[in-house]
C-alpha cells in the first residue's frame, strides 16, 4: 500500500459504428443494443452515460474494409456482422456533442485516403461544433481491402505510411496552426471588419505527397488542432507518436508487457524533446461487473456464451495475418496449430489468464471473443477498482480504454459498480474541471504545448526558432 | 383566377456553414446570428423553425476555397466574410436530425475531391442516422482556389468534370444499390446470422477514373441512394441533371428566364426516359415579411443598410468571372462597364426590378447583397403568397429554395407570416406525410424509382434489362 493518494484513473469507452465491436457474437444477448449502431439514439445514449461515469471520452475506431483473410474471403465476417457493416464516425459527434456537456470525443480517421486540405476542415469544424472537445486519432492505414476499394493494389508499406503520415499532418498543422493568427477574425460589426486580412497566411506548402499553397478556410477553433491520438506499436510508429501523439492507446494483456509499453511511449517522447507525462497511455480492458462477484461472474459466464467463435477467429486471422479457417476448434495451440507468432499470442494470453494448461482454438477465440486483446476483469464495483488502481501502479498507465462486452450494458455497469468505487477511493474524479479536452487532460490550456511538433508551424515560430521548424 | 386549386408549393431553406451566406454584410445586423454559424445551437435551432413551417429540408451549400477573383485576392472575402470563413456541412447533419423527425437535409458535396468509397458510405450513414431524411447536392467543381489547395492545377475542364461525375456516381449507385440485396441482412439471433453473406455481391468496377472491386461495407439505409440534388445549368449540366436528378437548384431573376429553365430541365428528364414530374425545380428566393406591407418594407430598407459592397461585389466577382474591384461604385454599367456578361445580367435584373434607369455598380451590388442572383419579395404574408403562387403559375416551378437576409430572422418571418397565408389557399401543407424524404417529395415509396439511372445499377437490372445497363 502507498502512502500517498492513489493515482488517477481515466478512462475512455471504446466503440465503432458497427455491430458488435470486439465481441462478436454478443449483439444475439438479448440486453445488447449494438444492432442499433445506425441510430441516433444509441450514440446520444451511449454518450450521456459515459459524461455521468466521467469518463474523458468516446473513442470511435473505425475500418474502411472487412476482414477477409479468415477463408481468404468475408464470408464468416459478414455472416458475424463481425466489423461489418460499419458505418462513418465523424458524422456521429454533432448529435453526441449537442445532447453532452464534457465528453470528448476520439474520431478514427486515416491519413491514406483524404486529401489533408478538406480533412483539416473536418477536424476545425467538429472542434467547432463541439466547443473544443474533440480528439482525432490518427491512422496511417486501413485493411488491405479498403485500399484495393480505392483503386490501389495493397496498402503502401508500412514505415512508407509513416513518412506520408508525417506529411499529412505537417499539412494539418499549417492549416490549423499556421494560417490565421489568434485575433484574426475580429467581428467588429462597427468597422465592418469581420476578418483581418492582415493576419491571415497562406500556408504556401509544397512538399513530396502534397501542394497546398493557400490559407486555411476555417477560423481558428478552441483547440485549433485537436487532440492527437495514436496506436502506434512498431517502432516507426512508436517514433510518429513520440513526436505527435498525446494520447497513446495500446493492447497489452499483461501488466508486464504494459509496463514495457507504457516505457517505450514515455521515452519516445523525451526523444522528441517532450515529457514523460505529455503523453497520456490508456490500455484496453472490458470490465464485467455487478452488484457483486457472484454476480459479476454470471454474467461473464452469461456472455460468453453468446461469443461467435467464427467470428472472433475472422477477427483474429485479419489482425495477425493467419487464416484460422484452417484449423478446427478443438486443435491445440502448439500441437495441432504449430506457428511462432499464434503461440507467442497464446503464451501472453495464457500467462494473464493464469492458465497453464494448452490452449485451443476454441479457447482462443473465447479469449478474443471479448475485448480482443486486451483483458477481461470480472468482479464487483470494488474488486475492480482495486484491480485497476493495481494495473495502474504497476505500468505507468494513465487509464483505461474500456471496450464493451454488450453495449451499453458494459458502461452502464462500470458507471454504477466501478465509478463510484474509484472516486470512494479518491482516485476519480468526481466531476469535469472547465475546459477543453486538451486543458481537461493535462490542465495547461487549450492549444498544443510549445515543445510539440505541431506548435512549430504557428506563425511566428519560424522567427523564434531561427527558421529551424520549417 | 383559376377555377381549380392552387398548385402546391414547397420550401427549402437555402444556407451555408459560414457566415452571410447570401447576404454580404448582414452578419452586422444585430437581429443576424450567423455568425454563430459555428455553434450547433444555431443549426438545431434553424432545423426547428423550419420543420414547424413544414419546409422540405435545409440545402446546404458549399464552397472548399475562398473567392478570389476581386482584386485577384482574397482580402475583400475575408474582410466582409463573404463565405469564409467556411465549415464542413456534412458534420451539421445528426444534430438537426436529433431534433426533427420530418425536415429532410440536402447536403453539398463535390465529386472532384474525395474517393467515392469513403463518400458513398457517408452518404449511407447519414441516410441511417437520419431514417432517410437525406439529399445529395452533386456538384462537380468547387472554386479554382479550391483546386489548387488539393494540389492540382486548376479545376478540370467543364464536361471533363461532368464526365468523371458520371463515373463518380455510377460507383455510388453501385455500391447502394447493386452491392447488398433487400434482406441480405437479417438480424438472426436464432441462427446466429447478422447478414446472409450470399446476399451481398461485389460491384467489381473498373472505370476510367475508379476501380472498386468490392462489396459495399455499408448495409442499405432506408433510401439507399439519397435523394439526388443538382444545380447546373449548362447543356452539360443540363444533361446530366436529366439523368441522375431529383430535385434541380435553379437562380432566376425574371419569370420568364425561370420558366425558360424549368422547361429546359423537364425536357432533359424526358431525353433521359423520365417523367417532366420526375424533377422537382426549386428557384432561388429571397422573402422579407411582416405583419404588414409597410413592415415588411421597413424591413427591407432596414437590411439595405447593412450590405457590404466590397463583399457582394467579392461574390459578385467569383460568380462572373470578372473583377469589380476595378470599377467605382457609381460607375455606370453600359457607360463606365462595357462588359456584355455585366450588361446582360443587369439588364435581367433591371426588368426583374421593373427598373427603367441605368444602373450603377452600386445599384448592382445592393441587388446582389441580398439573396444573390435571385429575386426578392417583399410585402405582407397575404402577398407575398399570392405572388410566389403567380410565379408558380406562370413558370411550372415547384417551389422555392429560399434565401435569407438575415437568419434566422428571414425564416421565422416565412412561417410566421406566409405559411399560413398558403395554407389557408390551400397551397401548402398543413402536416408532413409520414416517410422518407423521398416519398415526402414524390409520393411513392422510398427508393429510386425504376426509370432512373441509378436504378439499372440494381441486384437484377442486369438480367431484367438484357444487360443493356451494364
Amino acid at each position: 500500500m502507498h502512502p500517498h493518494a492513489p493515482r488517477r484513473i481515466r478512462f475512455n469507452a471504446f466503440d465503432m459504428n458497427c455491430v458488435g465491436h470486439q465481441s462478436p457474437g454478443l449483439w444475439r444477448h438479448p440486453d445488447d443494443r449494438s444492432s442499433e449502431y445506425n441510430t441516433i439514439a444509441y450514440w446520444t445514449h451511449l454518450a450521456q452515460v459515459i459524461e455521468r461515469g466521467r469518463f474523458d471520452g468516446l473513442f470511435i475506431a473505425d475500418v474502411l474494409g472487412t476482414y477477409d483473410v479468415y477463408g481468404s474471403s468475408n464470408r464468416a465476417t459478414l455472416a458475424a456482422g463481425t466489423q461489418v457493416p460499419v458505418n462513418d464516425p465523424v458524422l456521429l459527434v454533432s448529435a453526441m456533442a449537442a445532447v453532452t456537456e464534457h465528453l470528448g470525443f476520439g474520431i478514427t480517421a486515416g491519413t491514406a485516403f483524404e486529401h489533408p486540405y478538406p480533412f483539416a476542415r473536418r477536424l476545425a469544424t467538429l472542434d467547432h461544433l463541439t466547443g473544443g472537445r474533440v480528439g482525432w486519432n490518427v491512422v496511417t492505414g486501413y485493411l488491405p481491402s479498403a485500399a484495393r476499394n480505392m483503386g490501389q493494389r495493397d496498402q503502401a508499406a508500412h514505415d512508407d505510411r509513416y513518412d506520408h503520415a508525417d506529411e499529412y499532418l505537417e499539412v494539418v498543422y499549417k492549416l490549423l496552426e499556421g494560417s490565421w493568427e489568434d485575433g484574426a477574425v475580429v467581428r467588429d460589426r462597427r468597422s465592418s471588419v469581420f476578418t483581418d486580412p492582415d493576419r491571415v497566411h497562406e500556408i504556401g506548402h509544397a512538399g513530396a505527397h502534397f501542394t497546398v499553397p493557400g490559407i486555411a478556410i476555417t477560423e481558428p477553433s478552441p483547440q485549433r488542432t485537436p487532440v492527437v491520438y495514436q496506436a502506434g506499436t512498431s517502432p516507426r510508429g512508436l517514433r510518429f507518436a513520440g513526436e505527435n501523439a498525446e494520447c497513446v492507446f495500446v493492447a497489452a494483456p499483461t501488466r508486464q508487457r504494459l509496463a514495457q509499453a507504457v516505457t517505450g511511449i514515455r521515452a519516445a517522447a523525451i526523444e522528441a524533446g517532450r515529457e514523460p507525462g505529455d503523453v497520456k497511455v490508456y490500455t484496453l480492458l472490458t470490465v464485467i461487473t455487478g452488484p457483486d462477484e457472484a454476480a459479476a461472474q454470471a454474467k461473464h459466464e452469461d456472455y460468453a456464451s453468446y461469443i461467435d467463435h467464427q467470428g472472433a477467429l475472422a477477427l483474429l486471422s485479419g489482425w495477425m495475418g493467419i487464416d484460422f479457417s484452417q484449423y478446427g476448434l478443438d486443435d491445440v495451440i502448439g500441437h495441432d496449430v504449430q506457428t511462432n507468432a499464434v503461440q507467442s499470442a497464446v503464451d501472453t494470453f495464457r500467462a494473464s489468464a493464469g492458465d497453464d494448461e494448452p490452449w485451443t482454438v476454441r479457447r482462443l477465440a473465447e479469449w478474443v471473443g471479448i475485448g480482443g486483446f486486451g483483458p477481461v476483469v470480472v468482479g464487483s464495483g470494488a474488486q475492480v477498482a482495486d484491480e485497476l488502481l493495481d494495473w495502474a501502479r504497476e505500468t505507468d498507465v494513465d487509464g483505461f480504454n474500456l471496450a464493451y462486452a454488450i453495449t451499453p450494458g458494459t458502461f452502464e455497469d462500470v458507471v454504477e459498480y466501478v465509478v463510484p468505487e474509484l472516486q470512494a477511493r479518491g482516485a476519480y474524479p468526481t466531476d469535469y474541471e472547465e475546459g477543453t479536452l486538451r486543458h481537461k487532460l493535462f490542465g495547461r490550456g487549450d492549444r498544443l504545448p510549445a515543445n510539440h511538433r505541431g506548435s512549430g508551424f504557428r506563425i511566428g515560430a519560424l522567427a523564434m526558432s531561427g527558421g529551424a521548424e520549417r
